[in-house]
């Protein structure tokens, strides 16, 4: 299979602010099976409670991820070199049914896992990992981190069970996650009820709260992440909104305190060598990252940490 | 009945920048039997197809009705005097679903005719006419005035019946409205199918484009208005994106041309005589509109307009 | 020739927040024989003397031309039906060389003549007319419709003599007009010499001043305009800063007054039957436009008028 | 005396973007008696009782009449060529003491008198007309046209007699102005009392409301306005908010509907001819006009306008 | 006396964005005896002699803290359960008398104590502690943490001396405060005389600039932040612009450094178990806040975590 | 020689919203032999391949730039005691010509040599310091203090050698700086090429990345700065994408992490002692900026922290 065939054109020939947004600039292709990473948007917002906005962001990060260029700085990874990573459009949502949509997505992510394609995905909120999951993990349980501000394990709201509040809840249910490779990362804010994060502690996943993750340091964070998780298979599910609000403003549901960008960059940059399988950002707002970009900016660039480190596991894999 | 109870208090003793931000700085108190004018939101916003955000919207048009003082600069209505006119509150809605949500909006708008309040809705998204008018015309059907860019008589959209582009199709199915008393003002933009405006016109309502609009100027177009919807029962549903998008940039589905903020002021005016029984504002995305406001502040202004000839029609009929 | 073959998917399927944004929703393609109007942009902007920002103009309006459907509200025209329209990406333009840029436009827009494709640009500052019609029209010249606050006719300025300033006098100069068929629409604000714009008289061209434009009415202007270019080839370059900068703030030289947003779409609807050989939109500055956007979703309505009366073109060619 | 000693350098040589931000580009220099028109700002704004922030007014405008070239477009007046036009810093203002900085503003006017200077002021918020025309108009009263949303002339608001809802009424009762040569223009906007606009008809005064306004049409309104005044000696004072503030959104107290900035042109361009003693541009906010600066370029034009027709008058008068 | 009477309706059925915004979403009553905690706007800002705008901060602070929930995340205290929280409406402030309104806030605040309810306040400008502890301290004495890049202990700035650059000298200078137990906390930026900050010293206060706090770190802080309070009664007084100005840009006059939002929150965690007697938040402007609203945002989770440690001090004294 | 000459007014006499915004408050002078540190922009902004806009940078910090006082805060150091600065103006460039503005650039700051003038310049672009130490490096080398993202090493960019990726490879092939005294610091992101920064660890330059800095920590960060610098002449050129974006996200080329503002305070105050020759702070766009202003603001207190260190030094030669 020929490498690199839809990678970014030279930013010297063609410029970085010129001609169509696509994922790291590089090309929109239709699904198919020279594509080893396909980057796409999932623009679903109606699983939020409180601000909106996140259908916009797919188009937003395509935007914003004209800046990035095609060599990590500190791993020298040239992802492109390695595999065919490709912008392969939105999974299909139909805006006006959050049933229908959800399933569509769910049978988006299943077909990618038909091409043999790894998924990173720009959401829409944060429901999404739920039918990604279904659709990616339902033969055999992945591993996650899932880093976040909030729990994501209430049992409903507002009486709905698929949403943004319900994710870790529902993919527990589902025998979509091993329990035993479950790490939640930064959460914090003021909580609806006492018992909020205690489901994961009681269903045996490691818990970082924001507390925890200040106390113990970074590197310490790094190393129980990497124990955690292993080499294994592993999706990553990044709410924007486990960064800092100050850092990621545009963000539904901001919280005080939380991750910084650097770390966020790198804790990803220390999964190198894991079996990353598929991957989300979320929850990110563009109508509230204006004249910055900064939200999305930072979106962009982690989605180029995800892409090296999948590439590596794909590289490693051959 | 005493008047006047819910008035806002003197801007000379509590500033207009100064506490609670409620619709036209009137008193927030809960539904009874001595309000005549119940203000309310309606923050639903999960029956858009394109842009989204007018959840934020009845937040946001009480923080800008601040400078709203309390008589009419025309008129000299000074409504306060009139009738007992107070800040309801919102109508009761899920984020997490669009059937309970229109179940209860009907519900809610039901109830206040049930207690005599006649409402001045700020949406949401232009989904909401549907439940209110559900809610306050099953008895009778009103007439109506529809400003808006859109016809709205899309039977569906993405296979969804209720939604932001088939409230006037669903009224005028369920007998809600009067179809010799409708007038559609302001419909222009590029069109999914050349029929989209031809519903209106097979069913006997007068239409009247931007385009004719233009051609037939601002003091025609009131006569006809006047004409058609006469002095009976009057329903107002004006989607804000009917005006001009460069005075009322923050909204979901903005288009080129449209009424102005002063011509639609002139034309509510012209309705001061006309029962007017109930109004919505809809279609404002707050998200759209920092730092100047300038959206939630014209459709404040509307609002007062508004209250004032629905004043003038109680006034009337004592 | 099949027809149709670049057109928008359903906004019903693919919501039009969905996936990546080109222009009008079109398909994304090399340049190739089967297109008949070509969609690009020229982001190119180290033509201005004032402020600056043009270079993201290309990829704003493809965004915000996500909004746009497929029938003319007015004239009914369906153009997806008549042609072949499709985004064909941008001019290479280099960043660090203004005369390899001039240079390399002028070759990018005479292959598209070489390939029977008629472009429709998105700048870019006003620079870009010169080698747009160099690459268009160096056979034979060009009726022009030039709408702008600016005369454009220095002959040079700080030393320099293509640049936003100078289009008309380089392409007067050069033979690439026929002065006979030239309109200058929109010229006001305050001036650098008392004789800006009597270069253009002295050459015979139409030039209606926003003071003529305003004392004669839209009607007689388009009667005007109608008689100067008649029905021959025509090339319609619109600085958007011709427009009022109330509707339009975001460009480099904003000038009080100027022709209104509905205005221009009038005045394009009536060139209908002229044959459209090409056309730029100009000078929008997005870092000035957010968060509303209207200046890129004026200019993307502005594109679809360009398409609507290019295409009708086309067709009655056949 | 030597003429245009203080007259902006050449953009071409001194980019307009370039050096320090002064009012139309013109020197920076203290009060002299060479001076024949002050460009100043009046930095106070703690005279409103709504939003704030006019104290940043004299800044922004200066930043944004960068734009302003030295020929007027219409009437071909070069004002730098007639006279002596400089920007002379701003009047001292307490921020701390509003009784100091309506003292000291007088102090300023007066001794600008002294030295045969006639200003043009930038506030500030609109309580500074009071103390200006103190300091030039205490010997003789002036002719005033007063363009404003409000018709300023409360006796006093929360038991404050000099703020900006009480100018009209201080200098009519002091006699500063005349009062059968004074024009107030575009009154609008709900009220505190009936009784408002009512104390200017009782004084005698023209008062053109928006509705008058656009009853009567721009041409009729210059008509009156200029018989009203007449050629003797004027003073100009614009609220910002006497504009649509859709066009100057930037303003404490918008109101809908309002003089459009091109209109407003016209008029003063209709009053060269007058002795025009002295004038201010009040009310801009902004805080609330960014990224557009709209607001402030606009006040930067019809500053223009001002001094062209000020330079006019006192090269007549030589 | 029962508890939780005035407590947030619940988010999933009244969702957080709907309906009228109030602190932390409580009720808004009058003062009554049954309210022990009393969140208050205090929305003056006429004591600043640089940047203005915090009039607006308890409105915005409303709206944006309509996404706290009611359990502390860290120390779990349940604030409503404990006692009565409500939002009790604005100081009475007169936007144009400094001292007028100065004198009402005292009054405000005296009432409030006699009333037995603790206030939590947001300004305004930083000239409001030396009312509110004129009000409320007039009796004894309070302990004083002061977090503020600003020493503010100018005798007096601009002849003035009751403004936001004095009220520790006056608070000092009326012993209303106790010198043992005032600390200050992130002193820095560029400064108008070598002797700032050396009154405090003087005073025998603890002063911990940024430059001291970044030496010692945030427990050794912590450590001496609490000896010097001690248990007994507190009054926290938070000058946002001691805050880090990338985390909280929506301020008057912002200074390089300072303490970090999550370095400010774990602080005021210390506190549990000391008195607090009441507290203020100052010196935002919300129209330097948007889109984001991160100021107001970091403002209202201050606000809980004062909420949070005041109810646990009432609770421990029943 | 006098001192103090062209020091800021005082702020409570003039306060610092008001009058023309100059750098620091400093009086706008010419050229001339008094003058020790000269302030100035440098307004060029074509030498960039990304997002563009600086230009607006002099004329930003110079606003913001209002906010800064006169005695440093932890040196205590009084620079307009020690030395005569002054705000000079901008270099001359010209907007349509790279070459000709690079050419003035050079003789523009070769000519402050002459006069005995130490620079501190705002950008423009990071291409300025080439002209600007061939201006004041020319007989002989520098030491040079480069913080930045990028390394700035590039031969050529688009065929072109001279612009903001190729400063570092110019002035170092052209002897302009001290190889041994050669510090870039802060750099990061993604990369065109793995070699990117080899060239400068080749030329013996110490390299500092942000993964190095992060790891040494400050402390150790500055001891080597200022082993390797030592207390010769030396340059300091901050392209502010050396900061973290979140920080200063108003810049062209954006890269997650990065130095502090506040660390980047404390470095510089590290270099009091050394010989500071001259000093740029670049790459600030001051459309993103908005309504914060805080790139600018950072600038303006860098700025600050420049004068000082720089004042240091010119005291200690006398």
């Amino acid at each position: 299979m020929p490498r690199n065939i839809y990678a970014p054109v030279d930013a010297a020939k063609v410029p970085r602010f010129s001609d169509v947004a696509t994922f790291l600039r590089t090309k929109r292709v239709d699904v198919n099976e020279d594509i080893d990473i396909g980057l796409c948007g999932v623009p679903f917002d109606i699983g939020l409670n409180y601000r909106t906005g996140p259908r916009e962001a797919p188009g937003a990060v395509r935007h914003h991820s004209r800046i990035i260029r095609q060599v990590h700085q500190t791993t020298a990874i040239q992802p492109h070199e390695m595999c065919n990573i490709a912008d392969i459009g939105d999974a299909p949502v139909n805006p006006l049914s959050k049933d229908e949509s959800i399933a569509n997505i769910e049978k988006y992510f299943a077909n990618l896992k038909v091409n043999n394609i790894r998924p990173i995905a720009v959401g829409g909120d944060h429901t999404i990992p739920t039918p990604i999951l279904r659709g990616i993990a339902a033969d055999a349980p992945v591993g996650i981190l899932h880093v976040d501000a909030h729990a994501d394990t209430l049992d409903e709201f507002c009486g709905d069970r698929v949403n943004h509040a319900t994710f870790m809840r529902r993919v527990s249910e589902e025998g979509l996650i091993d329990p035993n490779r479950v790490v939640q990362l930064g959460l914090r804010g003021s909580r609806f009820s006492p018992h909020d994060i205690q489901f994961g502690i009681d269903a045996g996943w490691t818990v970082i709260t924001y507390d925890d993750y200040e106390k113990m340091g970074r590197a310490a964070a790094i190393k129980l992440i990497n124990q955690t998780l292993g080499t294994g298979n592993t999706y990553i599910s990044i709410d924007i909104d486990g960064l800092d609000p100050t850092e990621c403003p545009a963000t539904p549901v901001p919280e005080v305190g939380g991750i910084s960008a650097r770390d966020m960059q790198v804790i990803l940059r220390s999964l190198q060598g894991a079996d990353i399988v598929g991957a989300d950002i979320s929850e990110i707002a563009p109508c509230f990252d204006n004249p910055t970009g900064i939200t999305s900016i930072i979106a962009a660039n982690l989605m180029f940490e995800l892409v090296c480190i999948m590439a590596y596991a794909i590289d490693q894999a051959r």
